[in-house]
């Protein structure tokens, strides 16, 4: 099969890989509909996560059950299914609260960028579409596995929800994924905060009320304004700095909430700030399969359409070609046909 | 009147100074039946925190009104009140969203070791009890004005409830406060973390069903052993250093709570560390007149003895000594008489 490798920053390349296979009963084999490439994959194409060694890359995916171990259950060969980047065995005491992403039995993917692909703990990590959906759905579907599922958990997290003013830092995929999640969750206000036009029409289409193009303290004195000087109910953060992080803890009124799903990277909390804000903070890597079942739902009654933040799509043989338009910020997210 | 005035670390004295008096209509003057020391106010006693000046300390207080001003509608001259070391409206949004220690009128409360004290946003920060109390109740309804309402908050951030195992970070008051919240919000197993006998008795007595001598990597080690490998559900963190933060975040199993109230001093959270824990982080002043009514009633009907923490009663002129006690750990808490 063909499958892309990370040789090393900016090294990107598709090669002849051998088929993926099972390896234990519980696992799943999938032919991948259509893969992407996610903001966290730019960590390591840009050096900022070193590449210790060349290694298969992509974690989203949507496609056809080829293969199915003997222990598996809940799908059959035959089904399109959506998966996440976390696998989850969906039954231990971390799954059943809700965080799958933390599962005892959790392996990452970490191969998706490929036409085959292993899908360890089958049963509780991947989720039948009620059919074979029309071909104007898969992008839609795809963007559950991992960056809508992401947004929500960041909605969900930063509790948004009726009555509640919503800022979302980031307008990347997730963030742009953040407004769709937390306009579904019923927020009454949702403020965008964004330099970038098209990123700024995405967000107004996906439900933000209200753009705000300043960052850094500018941005939060920005985010007062509209509050009454209190702060957002709810913040989402979708970048992983230091800048975004203080900026959501600042934007974010005492006794509100912050979702935060940007990878962390060389952040440091202020423990006493931190303590005097009274804020409440919750994230990490997003439990999607939480998630999945209501997010296909929508996605299949037509509700939403979260592959719009798909503004390049490329067949798998040009992937490198897609990480340079990621990286020079050409595409908000690409998706990748194999 | 006469009233404690911190000089400079180890330098507490009491004083003659002028009778506490309203400055606004919205204020209360009331003479305190108790006051306390604080561990928050070792911090400045220790040289921890600067003391750029000398100036009036303490913040805990119970006592009888004996003025109001014109605007004052909720208590009258005569009652016995209880407050919180952080004045509030109680009629802002912060307030009503239950955060009334972040109150946009919010003034501190530092000058409560004396025999009278200005207590600014009197409506809504004063509760009155139902009548004058016996002598036995005030050490407890003194408790309620800061350190049981603390240790309260902290349960009530960390989601201390029924079918929860929760593990306190912090043998102090607070901490051991924490426990007898825990134990009344119906957590299932209470695990207390203390090297001290006195302590761990009293933690025994309040609710604890578990004891763990083990501090940092050692005590995190025992709490997973205690927790099938997952981890707590609910920690309570009521110390404020680095180690006791990071001992509390790693004994949290993923998607469980934090409630954090120790006063955080050099605290830096590793951003990264934090992301992949999957925690709740909640916590800060506590917002302890959402609390108060219920706190009372509790006292009232002789449920809950908070009082229990004060292990040392002194009279006022008697306050340096009761700081040395604290400072070197031969009291948990002292209780004052004006």
């Amino acid at each position: 099969m063909r499958g892309t490798v990370i040789h090393a920053p900016g090294d990107i390349r598709l090669e002849e890989r051998p088929d993926a296979a099972m390896t234990a009963p519980t696992d799943a084999v999938v032919r991948l509909s259509a893969t992407c490439i996610c903001g966290s994959d730019l960590w390591a194409y840009r050096g900022v996560e070193p590449v210790e060694e060349p290694h298969p890359i992509g974690h989203e995916y949507v496609g056809v059950v080829e293969q199915v171990g003997a222990d598996v259950r809940n799908v059959e060969v035959g089904q399109f299914v959506v998966g996440s980047f976390a696998t989850s065995d969906n039954t231990c005491e971390i799954c059943r609260a809700g965080y799958q992403s933390h599962c005892v039995h959790r392996e990452f993917v970490g191969a998706a960028q490929a036409e085959l692909l292993r899908v360890p703990n089958a049963d509780g990590t991947l989720v039948a579409t009620p059919g074979m959906p029309d071909a104007d759905l898969i992008p839609h579907l795809l963007a559950a596995s991992d960056v809508l599922g992401t947004g929500w958990y960041a909605a969900d997290a930063a509790q948004a929800g009726p009555g509640k003013t919503v800022a979302v830092v980031g307008d990347g995929a997730v963030g742009l994924l953040g407004v769709l999640s937390a306009k579904q969750l019923g927020a009454e206000r949702i403020i965008a905060m964004s330099r970038h036009e098209d990123r700024q029409r995405l967000a107004l289409e996906f439900g933000a009320t209200d753009i705000v193009t300043e960052r850094g303290d500018e941005g939060v004195a920005k985010i007062k304004a509209l509050t009454g000087g209190l702060g957002a109910h709810s913040v989402i953060e979708a970048v992983g700095t230091q800048e975004s992080m203080m900026q959501a803890i600042r934007a974010t009124r005492a006794g509100g909430h912050i979702g935060y799903v940007g990878v962390s990277h060389d952040v440091e909390l202020p423990g006493e700030e931190l303590f005097f804000t009274g804020v409440h903070l919750h994230g990490g890597p997003a439990p999607v399969r939480r998630f999945l079942p209501e997010l296909i739902d929508l996605i299949w009654r037509r509700e939403i359409a979260p592959g719009k933040v798909f503004d390049l799509t490329l067949p798998l043989d040009r992937v490198a070609e897609g990480y340079r338009a990621m990286d020079e910020r050409r595409a908000v997210k690409v998706l990748l046909q194999p």
